[in-house]
């Protein structure tokens, strides 16, 4: 399907991209780059690439795939950077949690005759880096394509015959709406987890070891990338702090209701939140 | 151990722990009270209970061991109508999630010669009902044994046989002190997590069909029993909502740096959550 790949970020999600393109015979050759040089060696060790450069437009000059798997805030700046090698005809697209935006200007910023055709598989963890990598991560997993109207068609279908390749439930939806959509299901989880901690954290550092499978659970999001998350959470803040606003009102009601201890009140709040959250399933 | 054991209230907690008390010949007989029939007879037919009763003192007429396995809620009224039915050194225990006052007034609504030792399993999930009764629910989980100043010491040493018999980890705490643990380590993410899924429900109930994993880790407790968790959240409310202070500062904190794009600021408050969550681990 492709020649050469290039994948710029070697971490879980980029390894694993990797992987699963040699798995389903996708890709002969992926050349890595990465900040940490320690990192693609290793990374080439385990077979996860073939090679890697010490530049994107060293990595990028033979590829017919371009894959961005860091973390979001530095795609422009990689962009820019290989954009003088990029191959007439390549596809570059992404494994970025964020998307709206940052969509319409790598298309800006992409050569003329290069194409961009965002990507969100919804596979991340708290895990993170090529210890973890796996060609089977995204398998059954949503990954959601963002075409603009823009989109080169024939990009569009490569790019999403790749996920399908991967076995993932591949949907397009408008990059805007994608981050109206991950920062309420994604994004604001990820804040609400780290001030939960960090409350904790705030009232008894000691308290921590008393916590059951329901924090545990409920926090483990909290372990994710600080830098991954950083990036994610500026580049969508707008949508986030709305979100951040209709999350505060639903905490405030039902603090209102446990200062005047309105139990039916209260309760009301439970059962809607529980009858939501059974539809959605255990796994 | 205990001749004759009554559990009032027969969910997923008191099932289990009656057959822990049954795998583990803690006990001959338990009698069982509920407020439903069918579910007291679906219980016996799984060999749960012995028999069941209708009314807690019919319950309790025989029984060594009390356990106080229905909402907190019910408590005092629980106890209140058993009471004169209890025999002399009987032991009542229960699971509740809340202590601090609650102890005291138990206490003090047992007839003198019958001895209270308030207990509290951390073994709950978003799951309830007999269907996932398990004599093992409760190995490995750690017990919460709340004695107070008035505690008698040999009813105190048995209650805290049987959690170690269940290969529970048990360890005491002062009633009000475990008040202000759980507010911080369960009570709080409970009131947090259905505040969360229900904000998803104010923004677009159709975002729900895109979360990940991380959404449905964060939000599980969110499905919990919305009566025990009024109960539990009113009688320990004045903890709780010193917690939700506690957490709303923090989330104004990252709201007021996402206002500002302070990525550094944002940043420190990510590391501090994700280093203080990677040392708890991940189970």
């Amino acid at each position: 399907m492709f020649n050469n790949a290039a994948i710029l970020g070697v971490g879980l999600l980029g390894a694993s991209f990797s992987l699963a393109l040699k798995k389903h015979g996708l890709c002969g050759n992926v050349c890595g780059y990465g900040r940490s040089r320690a990192n693609l060696e290793r990374a080439k060790e385990m077979g996860i690439i073939d090679s890697f450069a010490a530049d994107p437009s060293d990595a990028c000059s033979d590829a017919d795939l371009v894959l961005l798997a860091a973390p979001v805030g530095s795609f422009a700046e990689l962009v820019k950077r290989a954009s003088s090698s990029l191959k007439n005809g390549a596809v570059v697209t992404d494994v970025g949690s964020v998307k709206g935006r940052l969509v319409y200007d790598l298309e800006d910023s992409v050569p003329s005759g290069v194409h961009f055709v965002g990507a969100h598989p919804i596979a991340g963890s708290d895990r993170s880096g090529i210890t973890y990598a796996d060609p089977e991560l995204f398998r059954d997993a949503l990954c959601i394509i963002t075409p603009s109207h823009r989109t080169e068609p024939a990009a569009l279908k490569a790019v999403m015959a790749v996920w399908n390749s991967f076995g993932s439930k591949v949907m397009t939806m408008d990059p805007d709406q994608h981050d109206r959509v991950y920062a309420a299901v994604s994004h604001l989880p990820h804040i609400i987890a780290y001030a939960m901690v960090n409350a904790v954290s705030d009232i008894d550092r000691s308290f921590f070891s008393y916590c059951g499978q329901g924090f545990r659970d409920m926090t483990r999001i909290a372990a994710s990338s600080p830098e991954i998350w950083t990036d994610i959470s500026l580049l969508n803040r707008e949508n986030i702090r709305e979100m951040i606003a209709v999350f505060r009102e639903n905490l405030d009601r039902m603090d209102a209701h446990l200062k005047a201890s309105d139990a039916e009140a209260l309760k009301k709040h439970f059962v809607r939140a529980s009858s939501s959250r059974k539809r959605i399933g255990q796994d």
